[in-house]
């Protein structure tokens, strides 16, 4: 029980910080959902003697080492080799894996070469884990003179996944057995994180089940509670809903633009959005659902003066008395692009995303929203501080945050 | 010379993924430049005897350690206390950096609480690092029995490289030397890792010299010589450059985007952009750019066929007969666009960025773009074969290379 678990991540483009490294988040969301968590994550490059050491250490330290990584056919692909440093042993022609390996190639019409046989070279005492969708097999090895269950994977995240979820978390449950956890997700929108945890620390058991992830598009609350928690998972969450209201947008932990979709499908309801300092990003999100053309019309980059009066309809004397960046601004876009685009609901933004366009009384960060209906138009101004892109992308999350508001018909 | 560098993040929210590390990359940056190459990263998180074994492992395997966060005020910042259980040393009050702390709050106009106190207790033997941007000083500490030197600086970016930069890398220099390195980058779009490397490989010392970072936005090539080299960076980019011409978009590091934007600027070419598959992602991606108001003229997500038909004043003739996702709709969008926004050139897409939206001879990722100026309007066909997201972001870089090579002339 609770055994120290590490992940080793082998390879230059990840260490480099150039290549976005998927497996750890991925085989510790999988460990977490068991009862499990993972204490140490080591990332290291294409050196052999570099990942031989790495390896050893892991194995000196920790009782499950789990490997991503350098299992392909180049050169640079070692891990088989370092282990083998690592601890002594030696590697062997491995029959089975060269079948499926010619076997693989043969499926795909191509031709096996030379480097491809390195793949099937095996450390002595390991056991071969059977990766169906590619040739690099995984391997799972218990080295001599060590407590260390050690299991190597290939880097690529669809086939470390399956092996990751047929082969090696049922070894971890058969060695160290299984806590009965249930893990539930809340995630909110629109309140502080320290008005969140006010608001959520007296619940029975909270300092030990709740983990808070702020980000710029909320924040989600993490419950993980086993047989000793004093409420179960799902039991907490239904009470989080209770005292949050509407700030909750999602018990799944899909994204705002995925929980504001699935509304307005569910409502029937049409959109056309006019941006002016988001830019297209709000249409961007709500274009990143499939089936989106289902519930979005049109969207409107107004981002010149010209385009708010000649594209949009905005007045120009509003625009002369109140500034492009205005509630009666952004109302008129938010009207004009509901007309435009023959949708139910016009949503608009503008604002000043910076680092430039500040004017006495408008500082960067000011930007208005509006959100115009058959049953008129209601405008909301937000203030943000911090620069173009974060101001961007938080104006786009509240924003889609008063929409789904509209939709609750809040 | 040519020491073992790791980096060590320490923290829960690191750890389980959620929170982006930007320390470990800056460093790495700072010191690739400066001639040194980081072996290790190990992240871990905040419990105390975790932390402590992964200093002692890495004092061991390394020569120099650099370690990022835990140093904050409340309970679970514990890297200091950790650092001096793994060298069995004590912690002492520093008066200097209690008064610097007080100085710091009485700044800031409030009030130090007793925990701050805290944040001046150091192991014995460490050699305070002044940390001008906050109250959590950095460390410099040679463990009694080990090789290592250790460099311990808080967690918050902007305070770790201020303390990395003028206290941390000067040691390491005064230490292990400095190699006279120099840097330098070439991004490419266009053409396929392996076209690249076989157009490249033979230049002189390109072995030791390129490193090849693909991402969807292209390939950075990464250049790197020291004295040793057979030729220096610059002579290599721009051998580089003459080899690849028109593929190179960038020599300075920047993305597409601001390619193109200080392109537009220079040639003083105004743009409307009509999106269907993009769905608003060019838009958005055009309008990070600070000063994007100076190009930017207005941008259309046309998403259904009455936005394109009504809002661009696409011909429903074209739809009928070519289908929506047509080099003729395209076309008709990208002139559209361009008369609507009052702009020098328009641009377009529209296509099936999946999963859904397939049909008879018009598969997932058939996409078209079209760009209208006043000489005409060019179409082009790409095949995208990849999931909805990493398709868009394929289309949006080919259409603002396309956008580039416009504005060259090609």
């Amino acid at each position: 029980m609770n055994p120290v678990i590490e992940i080793v991540i082998v390879g230059n483009e990840i260490l480099s910080g150039r290549t976005k490294e998927a497996n750890a988040g991925y085989m510790q969301s999988v460990l977490k959902k068991a009862g499990y968590d993972v204490c140490f994550i080591s990332i290291v490059g294409d050196r052999i003697d570099d990942i031989a050491d790495m390896l050893a250490f892991a194995a000196d330290r920790a009782d499950v080492v789990l490997v991503s990584g350098g299992l392909g056919p180049t050169s640079d692909d070692v891990t088989m080799e370092a282990l083998a440093r690592a601890f002594g042993i030696g590697l062997m022609l491995d029959e089975n894996v060269l079948k499926h390996i010619s076997v693989m190639f043969r499926r795909r019409g191509r031709f096996m070469s030379e480097s491809n046989r390195k793949q099937a070279m095996i450390p002595e005492g390991g056991v071969v884990l059977d990766n169906p969708l590619g040739t690099a097999p995984g391997l799972f090895l218990k080295p001599v003179g060590s407590d260390a269950s050690i299991f190597v994977m290939p880097g690529v995240p669809r086939e470390l996944r399956t092996i990751f979820d047929e082969s090696v978390l049922p070894r971890i449950a058969g060695t160290f057995g299984v806590s009965p956890v249930e893990v539930a997700t809340v995630s909110v929108a629109g309140i502080s994180e320290s008005q969140l945890y006010d608001t959520i620390k007296h619940l029975p058991g909270a300092a030990a089940a709740l983990s808070f992830y702020p980000m710029y598009s909320g924040i989600e609350v993490l419950i993980r509670t086993d047989e000793h928690s004093p409420a179960t998972a799902s039991e907490l969450r239904s009470d989080i809903v209770k005292l949050l209201g509407d700030h909750v947008f999602s018990t799944s932990g899909e994204p705002m633009e995925k929980a504001v979709a699935r509304m307005l499908l569910e409502k029937k309801v049409t959109v056309g959005i006019a941006e002016s300092c988001t830019g297209g990003l709000i249409a961007n999100r709500l274009t990143d659902i499939p089936g989106s053309s289902d519930y979005m019309k049109c969207g409107i980059v107004a981002y010149s003066n010209e385009s708010k009066i000649d594209v949009l309809g905005v007045d120009p004397g509003s625009i002369a008395r109140f500034g492009a960046v205005s509630a009666e601004v952004a109302g008129e876009m938010a009207e004009g692009v509901r007309r435009i685009a023959a949708a139910d609901i016009g949503i608009s933004t503008t604002g000043i995303a910076g680092p430039g366009g500040a004017t006495p009384g408008k500082p960067v960060g000011l930007m208005f929203t509006a959100i115009s209906s058959v049953d008129g138009t209601h405008t909301k101004k937000l203030q943000f501080v911090e620069d173009r892109r974060i101001n961007k992308n938080r104006m786009s999350q509240a924003v889609l945050d008063l929409v789904r508001h509209w939709l609750l018909g809040l």
